[in-house]
């Protein structure tokens, strides 16, 4: 176990005091609070390093030489927030003791979130900073308050149409107060910008929707400094800064100037360094900071310590994107009409294999969901099986209104949504996909499947591409999570029907996919072990569609059901469970028979799995505990 | 009653044969067009004139001179659906005959469905075209097909961050197959584009994204047929074609530049022409088609006619619309911090005479939904109650992840859906909000509310402002209907109640909204005259809240239960009541009961109000029927 180092307050308020001019003393108060991303990012385990380090110098900048009272500065891409939070710990603007806590619950969420002091909105799906900046300004002017807004986006981010679609009432308005400062790192998740969806001549895209644009060195504080205080003459527009800045900046080994231009892929997007690679590159920032401390005749930099937390690595994890990775390309082996789209994502939606084997049947959209599924729409209506995707949160909802537009043409496609559910619990409600089922749950002839392991990944995946008549979304949680159940040997899937994984005649509980089934499971042997009660488990893969006689047959004689979902307990599997239920009229065994559904309620929590589980009641241990109360209820009533 | 006039197809034949040159003869045939336009939207009672209009000089080049065999043309924008239909009939490529069928079941859509012959694909959702047309030419590549995709799109639409989302991939990828002609007749749905959102320099903004750009006078088919022509050797980037026309051309009370600058609404955007108006259109149309006939010697136009169909005009209909419009402007007299959203749809939503009242307080944000509820979630943070309008199928779902978004900021905000539910069946599947609860079900902390009449419009909204700490979506029906019931005087919103509006010992149908709550009546009326049935009508306006133990009370003792859904039926307000059931465990009174629920299956339908509740089962007559069957199956079973 390393220790991992970090810069307590006071060092930030020696270095703020140094009598150097401002430009030297923002960039080494941007390279200290490089020192405390680095701490937390590998601290918890995952974050966004190399945003963070591209717009540190910006973030300083602003902080330290330019904001007001009145100002608000937010990011919209969001992934930055550990830059954001480092500066605003540095300033004492958060209590400085959350530095341990981020990723934690009720700590520093991994997105922005306004329960954290000084964070002005909560972010982390892209593209919607420029917007909610006009709506501020809107409130500024009717409530006769002053205050300008600066807004920190991406360049990825730019691909997104609601940036677009967000200049122009800014300049028909002429808000001068906005500023937008673009962090123009070029690489967005995996690799070059240039390479997913080439933004073309920035400058002028912005200019020609009316603002004012400038351009300058993102690393260059003094650079910086003068281009705000040069467009303040401005009064007619809104402006924006295009700050060119490398991608990992301050630890070399991260830096995007690193990436060889024709390597694919980009190491330091997210995730945490190992403890190599965490050793190298503190020492890399130390050995910086301290001589530019030297070189002014200011002492080295005393730092504190913390033992690198130890983390509980499952020992043979299902890897449902992997496995799907692996089916994806045999069928597209085996069907030329298949072809992948990606928002951005290929490596997280496992598509890197399939790019690589057919080039010319993967599209990569950018993070532009609402064109990549219409695209996708047009390619099935001209003959191909398109196969969509992106994360769950991102593909279910922006684009929307394009799902059911393709729904309504009666073609055939695919969606395929990873980063399902409530775990990972690290990145926060922007990122945690709880809403998917319920959005598309009223989509006509969309299919809904979510598998609990890698074999179930196989036969769901055969079954959307050979079987299914309707469209079909399928449904990935991305974690690697230990199973402790195997599915028979001789399964096979039925369509709206599930498969008993444990035998139990005091109950039933329904759940779908690996971490619930397995909490599931869990949850059966410690009522069997410590309450003495026997329930059944149901793997029940069908989130939107029901075979009748079977789930009459699974429910007629049982006294209790119960319902897990890894999504809002309203508009999920459960909502369906239930209202079959209902709909069946079956005589209940005993007067007292219970019902009860269990899932996410109110705002998904941020914080390590095993906490986002507890806290939603979701662990064996909280299913458990509910269900024995329950239970015990009954038989005493 | 008045004769409507048609052109029947043999005289575009003799037209298509004259001498003449193609220009000349392109013009004559779009304006023989516009008389079957013209026929068709009043026939139907209604359809989008002005836009059909203003680009029938274009899709008619494009038809008629332009398109080669493996080409592809469609409307991105949709709503000018007659202009594409009058033209493919003229060339007999839709059965002639449909054109007496605009709007109706089994006839010509709305807006456009590929279910219609050479209608290529489904659109009246606006943005999706170019995506749409890029999905295309990649199927027609891997297939190894050629043929070029024709796109056009409207002016008020490039206010979509969708279209600006899918611009860059066409230039990255060097798509020259693709051309999209922008019918720029400079006012959208009610006024002028500079008004709403101004475009600014179009030519050099669509430039900046790396398409080749040129701008014709898009009434002249000399000068489209000459830009395309020069166009053709541009084989490295995609093309777009600025089409400069006059909203309503061909029709000169009709035409937008007969509106003052300084009007506020243009009249043709939507509906149709008066007995009066009507003459006057067709007699211009005719009179010019005469002359320039004439003036190549020609004979004059033949024409057939068919009576206009009479409509049944309500006597006293519950305008929903209406009366939120005078609540609005009440609530917004007492309380300052009230700011409207609008996505031009003011004269629609309501929103006209809280624009004349407090112009400061409302904000034109254009077709841009996603911008609006992101600026509408900035102003909530910094302290106004905005509230937000649309119609509700496109408030709910393309903006679907930034309502998310602003839930996770704990701030109140109130969304309004009006055009809510499956009629007006006219505009057909693009504009029938029948999914919206479904994908807001899931939103933590929004209530969803319908009220069922003009009093429970001004109740609910006073909820949603003074009593609610959630964030609430209401749920406006917008045609106006005739109600056989009313509230009890003492009637007040309870949360999570409903209001019995009819009592019966056979069972309980739950409905919400004018229409059902009207149809529930009216079905429970005929069960009991025809079949000595009685049924309990309650009036249920919380779609998504409930209270348990007055629903308890309200279904412990009945036999059947029914719920009527406006909306698909699955993830609607039946949803909510079976699950509840099924969590109350009540013990049912009789072995058989029967629980049901009613709601829009599939695809949505177009037709009239009529042909479309009674094709999803949602009239009266039918939902007697079927009632009927099933508790006379229950007695006798």
């Amino acid at each position: 176990m390393i220790d991992l180092t970090y810069v307590p307050r006071d060092e930030f308020e020696r270095v703020l005091s140094l009598d150097v001019d401002a430009a030297r003393k923002t960039a080494l108060f941007a390279d200290l609070c490089r020192v405390n991303v680095l701490y937390m990012v590998t601290r918890a385990g995952s974050g966004h390093l190399g945003t963070s380090f591209s717009c540190l110098d910006i973030v300083s900048s602003l902080y330290v030489n330019e904001l007001q009272d009145g100002d608000v500065c937010f990011s919209s891409k969001g992934h930055d927030a550990p830059a954001f939070y480092a500066v605003l710990m540095a300033l004492g603007r958060i209590p400085f003791d959350r530095i341990h806590t981020l990723r934690r619950l009720d700590g520093l969420p991994g997105h922005p979130d306004v329960s954290t002091p000084s964070i002005e909105t909560n972010t982390g799906s892209l593209g919607m900073g420029v917007s909610k900046a006009k709506g501020m300004l809107l409130a500024n002017r009717l409530c006769g308050r002053r205050g300008r807004v600066f807004v920190i986006t991406g360049d990825g981010e730019l691909q997104e149409g609601q940036f677009w679609e967000s200049l122009p009432s800014a300049a028909n308005h002429g808000l001068a107060d906005l500023t937008v400062i673009v962090d123009y790192n070029k690489i967005q998740s995996d690799t070059w910008v240039s390479r997913v969806s080439d933004l073309g001549n920035l400058d002028a895209k912005l200019a020609s929707f009316g603002w004012h644009v400038v351009r300058v060195d993102g690393h260059d504080a003094a650079a910086i400094a003068a281009a705000l205080h040069d467009m303040a003459p401005v009064t007619d527009r809104p402006k924006i800064v295009i700050a060119d800045t490398v991608k990992g900046r301050g630890v070399s080994f991260m830096e995007g100037t690193a990436l060889d231009p024709g390597d694919r892929l980009y190491r330091f997007h997210s995730g945490a360094p190992d403890d190599e690679q965490y050793v190298r590159a503190a020492t890399e920032l130390v050995d910086r900071i301290d001589a530019a401390l030297a070189s002014i005749g200011s002492g080295a930099l005393q730092l504190e310590s913390s033992p690198r937390p130890a983390r509980r690595v499952p020992a043979q994890p299902q890897k449902l994107v992997a496995a799907y990775s692996r089916a994806l390309v045999d069928q597209a082996r085996r069907n030329p009409r298949i072809v992948a789209f990606d928002a951005d994502l290929a490596l997280d939606t496992g598509l890197l294999p399939f790019e690589a084997a057919f080039p010319d049947r993967f599209v990569e959209c950018g993070i532009a969901e609402q064109d990549m599924v219409s695209q996708a729409g047009g390619a099935a209506l001209k003959g191909l099986l398109p196969i969509v995707h992106s994360f769950a949160c991102f593909l279910s909802d922006r684009p929307n209104e394009q799902i059911f537009n393709n729904a309504t043409e009666r073609t055939k496609i695919i969606y395929v949504g990873s980063l399902a559910g409530v775990v990972p619990g690290g990145p926060g409600h922007s990122h945690q996909a709880v809403r998917d089922i319920a959005v598309l749950s009223a989509v006509p002839g969309l299919v809904l499947i979510e598998p609990c392991c890698e074999r179930e990944v196989e036969l769901a995946l055969a079954y959307c591409v050979d079987e299914s008549t309707d469209n079909a979304y399928l449904r990935l949680v991305s974690v690697p999570w230990e199973i402790p159940f195997e599915l028979p040997r001789e399964y096979r899937l039925q369509y709206g029907r599930g498969v008993r994984l444990a035998a139990g005649g005091d109950g039933v509980m329904f759940a779908y996919g690996p971490v619930l089934v397995a909490e599931a499971i869990e949850a059966a042997a410690r009522l069997r072990e410590r309450h003495g009660l026997s329930l059944s488990v149901i793997n029940l893969p069908w989130l939107n569609r029901i075979d009748r006689e079977w789930f009459a047959s699974v429910v007629r004689d049982t006294p209790a059901i119960f319902t897990l979902d890894n999504h809002f307990v309203d508009g999920g599997q459960g909502d369906m469970l239930l209202r079959t239920l209902a709909e069946l009229c079956l005589p209940p065994r005993r007067p007292r028979s219970i019902v009860r559904r269990f899932g996410v309620a109110g705002i998904p929590r941020c914080g390590t799995n095993d906490e986002v589980l507890r806290a939603h009641g979701l662990d064996a241990e909280s299913l458990c505990d509910v269900i024995a109360s329950a239970l015990h209820a009954q038989v005493t009533a």
